[in-house]
């Protein structure tokens, strides 16, 4: 039994969504289906692409993650399908496989990517403003139903990419920024911890503030103090105990966050 | 393996929704659940049919559509349960049926209608605040599992209906009225693409806006920019590229729209 | 097919949630899954509560409710896992298990609660800010796919307990507060009808407001109208017949509810 996740921007309002299950299931009656998220900000692909990230790792191998946040819908922007390692994924071509495609081009995994130009695996009347449910969904419960990756279209080498911003290292220790904000209003960075090489007397300088040392958890530190820890991915978080950083401090996306290693 | 939908205003802050599973699959654990919306607003008996109508076609064969906007719970308005074609739906009687029913009926689909009054497939304890757990859950449960639709309850042919909104032709076209607006803001109408003869040459009038034009797509015209173009189930929509109609220009549900043929 | 729940104060926005669910079905590939809620107020261990035990007794026998609300998430509170009767539940020590385990001693169901001390069953790498995915969805899996509890840990008889607000009988009646307001701001109290001898005229004051009578059900009376009526579980609720108690009387959890017999 497959599992399918789905990441979109299309919030839970419209019925969208589920849409695109009854798709899905149509096709692949037996396979999981998994949100990952529907309320990523409107045509928002670099958050998309991160939260999918954060999130396809622990999925069990063969998993189909589709993917549509899509600002150039109905255009001739190309439609892809990827296998990753031993995950797979289908999404527009906008940058949205970023992330995972570094991941896996690092870690020498396999790599296939596929531009679906074969509408047989597409819904019959594929409209122009909803590929979702006419292009993505169908070609995710193929393949989740065992259809190889290389019959729903023809191998390319160029995916479109994120320029996804990346810590730098400088005499003091590295400069990173904030890339996620999630729900409490913890900010993650793109800094590994393991990048630190002294965690306690480490220096965590953003939005004018300064916090002397990472710690393990939130409940370390009393509830409303500022803090960093080490966030569910191994990166540095900045965040208020039982409190929202975000809120408390202004802190938004792509702030610079300032680590010192030697002070 | 059949599919349930869900269609509810119960937001998903209490467990009400969860609460439905779980009685979903105390009787019928093979089923998948496809949630279509659960935030319609409270009451909004047309929004909610009109979501569900658009999402439900596309639903394997067998699909059993349980939806609950249901002001009336505890008193004697009826529940019923329909088969509409392949799909069926068990909801209260107030109208909810209204969209799929006309469809079905226009396209001379096998239509039977049951008012549910068989305590037996009912859970035991039925309190009278919420029936989408004690009555449609269940309900919608042994219809997946496999009984017939007739064993739940007595056959009628007088169920509740909408007035829903129609599309008047006029001599210079049609006139039609906004009838979904989604998360993006943009502006669905009940009038089809199909109705016009010439896109390119169309004039669509709303809210003191003059349209040049209906696109095949958002992608076709400029960042900013209002377009009429065809949404995902053959309709005119009113969109601003990568904004929001319904905000820049004050568009509301049932918002007058002219659609003219020869200018 | 066992059913596996989850009931966190994660929201929807980040994938935390569909994260846990590749968690679990990479352990447990069959079982379904239900949200029942993800909206929990940030860290508010008994409006979560609540929430889940309202919904849980409605799960099939075998269902493995997971929830996480758990503010000292990395601290060394426990994790612990219960048998209550025919439910099994998964989550941090802090309180959450309180309603279903004070329901299941009273009712003298078998009661089992063990200490998460084995860390075999949780994922290879535990980060200590997000137990959610790294020990207790992956514990839920396993209890779901058949590991007896004490495989997964210790028998312990000391869970930590939530001090909640129980009613008071008085000479006019009873006394009792308000436990739960749901999305419609209708008002839950912790008074069971059951304990009223005379609905119909019984006597409700609450902010201020004198209600005459309990309903059946929220159609009894006019729209708009302030009414007390019996709740999806039996209790005394506050209403605003298709409006808001809480919006419009300003009522928020903990209110005190006052029901006279005899006036």
């Amino acid at each position: 039994m497959a599992t399918v996740s789905l990441t979109t921007d299309f919030g839970n309002l419209n019925g969208f969504v589920g849409t695109m299950k009854g798709v899905i299931w149509k096709i692949a009656p037996e396979v999981n289906i998994a949100d990952i998220s529907h309320e990523i900000p409107a045509q928002d692909i670099r958050t998309g692409s991160i939260a999918l990230w954060r999130a396809s790792v622990y999925f069990p191998a063969g998993s189909v993650h589709v993917a549509v946040i899509d600002p150039g819908v109905g255009t001739a922007r190309r439609a892809i399908a990827a296998q990753l390692g031993d995950q797979y994924y289908v999404m527009p071509d906008n940058g949205l496989i970023t992330p995972m495609l570094e991941d896996a081009e690092a870690a020498g995994l396999e790599v296939r990517i596929i531009h679906l130009n074969k509408p047989e695996y597409w819904l019959p009347q594929v409209y122009t403003t909803f590929h979702g449910r006419d292009i993505f969904a169908p070609v995710g419960a193929h393949l989740a139903a065992g259809v190889p990756l290389e019959q729903l279209g023809t191998l390319i080498d160029d995916p479109v990419r994120l320029p996804l911003p990346k810590p730098v290292r400088t005499d003091e220790g590295v400069e990173g920024s904030i890339v996620v904000i999630d729900v409490f209003g913890n900010c993650s960075t793109n800094v590994r911890v393991s990048e630190v090489p002294d965690l306690k007397n480490a220096i965590v300088r953003i939005a004018g503030q300064v916090i002397h040392g990472i710690l393990p958890s939130y409940g370390h530190a009393k509830v409303g103090d500022l803090v960093a820890v080490t966030d569910s991915e191994g990166f540095i978080e900045v965040a208020v105990v039982n409190g929202s950083a975000a809120k408390s401090y202004g802190i938004k996306l792509d702030e610079a966050v300032r680590i010192g290693f030697n002070d």
